[in-house]
């Protein structure tokens, strides 16, 4: 079991002359993905160790979330068809003849995620739920239970991670929870969840781009909606340039 | 439009003591989404361009490939269940009342795709196709064809790239298009396209690890399986170590 120690020879993220930084918000489709899978893979090794005292092999990171359509309005639209997620990749369906309710467990585990973060969204009444997980390899399955010197793994990977965020990175980062924090959304209850925040810096300058779309039943008519907009450009403006920041 | 050249100062890669490089082959789920999704990008860009002189608003870039369910059997074995290919993210599917057959073209392209790469993949009989495309958000459906200085853009974007590649970059890269060029597949027509390699390199020592799943039809027995395989490997092993790789 190699461990290889470099020393890193690069100027620092921070010095470089321009770095763009993208933070996908906690209501981005990519983000929910995401989220809803990793909560599905823990609920399952839950249910796993509950029965077994193992994990059972299983890859659940692979969903996609469709759009659904909707009609806009000032006061309170509608929604004319619900999302889709769909649920893909592998899982362990049964252990010597006993079943396990995976398709049960993804689908509850998604709609408590969805109750619990986002506000807005009917987890039964907005979402539908297709789970297209197979049956894992087989010659994968008994990956967990097999004697040897470390412990199992159910894929190869490269993992990349690394230390401290740059002043951007921190930046963007942290707006992002803030817009999409309790006290934030107690403040302006009409900011959505769909959030993207995109920071461009170029030498000294940082540039935030944040694309927030607003709630149509929370909003009444086209100037109260620039009104709270420019509410939250200053809002948000203090923030990013509050010390707690810095 | 500010342009911005700097220095590169770091240790090159092929001098760093780790190095780890993966490529997912042709026959991938993830290759799979990846060239079918920009191939159905190329096909309704032409279709815009044909009737309206322009491209329209379209994110084509999600799609979820789930897996289907197989019996195995030396010999040949039997798809019990075909694969799911579901199609997601946004398109322009009306201009001015106009209806453009995006399910249509998305469909028909995958299955192109399916018959010019895959062998052993009937686009007919192992694929189902779920077209989950959402009609692009109104706010960007008109974004090619605003007036102003610069070309549109479809999205916001940073994109990555760099030039030449390592050793062992180009080593996994070549070895993977050896193994699922024409040559190899009539020397190997058992090997399917399902392919995956990591590289790693531990100072000069470079370790290959292929994974490439055998077509049941063509393997009689187990013997059969190991004779080829232990002759895939002899093959491989000799391209990798071949004048033309280094």
């Amino acid at each position: 079991m190699g461990i290889v120690v470099s020393e890193l020879r690069q100027t620092p993220v921070s010095e470089q002359e321009l770095e763009i930084v993208e933070r996908k918000g906690l209501g981005h489709p990519d983000h929910i993905c995401d989220a809803v899978m990793n909560e599905v893979s823990i609920s399952l090794s839950r249910e796993y160790i509950k029965r077994y005292g193992i994990v059972m092999h299983h890859n659940i990171d692979k969903a996609l979330l469709a759009a659904g359509a909707v009609r806009r309005n000032f006061g309170g639209g509608e929604v004319k068809r619900p999302m889709l997620m769909v649920f893909g990749d592998r899982a362990t369906y049964e252990v010597d003849g006993d079943p396990v309710p995976i398709d049960e467990i993804a689908v509850s585990t998604a709609k408590k995620w969805f109750k619990k973060n986002l506000r807005f969204v009917d987890p039964e009444r907005h979402v539908r739920y297709q789970v297209e997980l197979a049956r894992g390899s087989e010659a994968l399955r008994d990956i967990f239970s097999r004697k040897g010197k470390f412990y199992g793994a159910n894929d190869t990977s490269a993992a990349v991670g690394y230390s401290p965020l740059t002043d951007t990175e921190r930046i963007v980062l942290h707006t992002e929870r803030y817009i999409n924090s309790p006290s934030f959304k107690k403040e302006f209850p009409e900011t959505g969840e769909d959030v993207k925040i995109m920071g461009s810096r170029e030498g000294g300058d940082l540039n935030l781009t944040i694309a927030m779309a607003f709630v149509d039943r929370l909003i009444e008519n086209e100037n109260q909606y620039f009104q709270r907009k420019a509410e939250v450009v200053e809002d948000v403006t203090r923030f990013v340039k509050s010390s707690s920041m810095v």
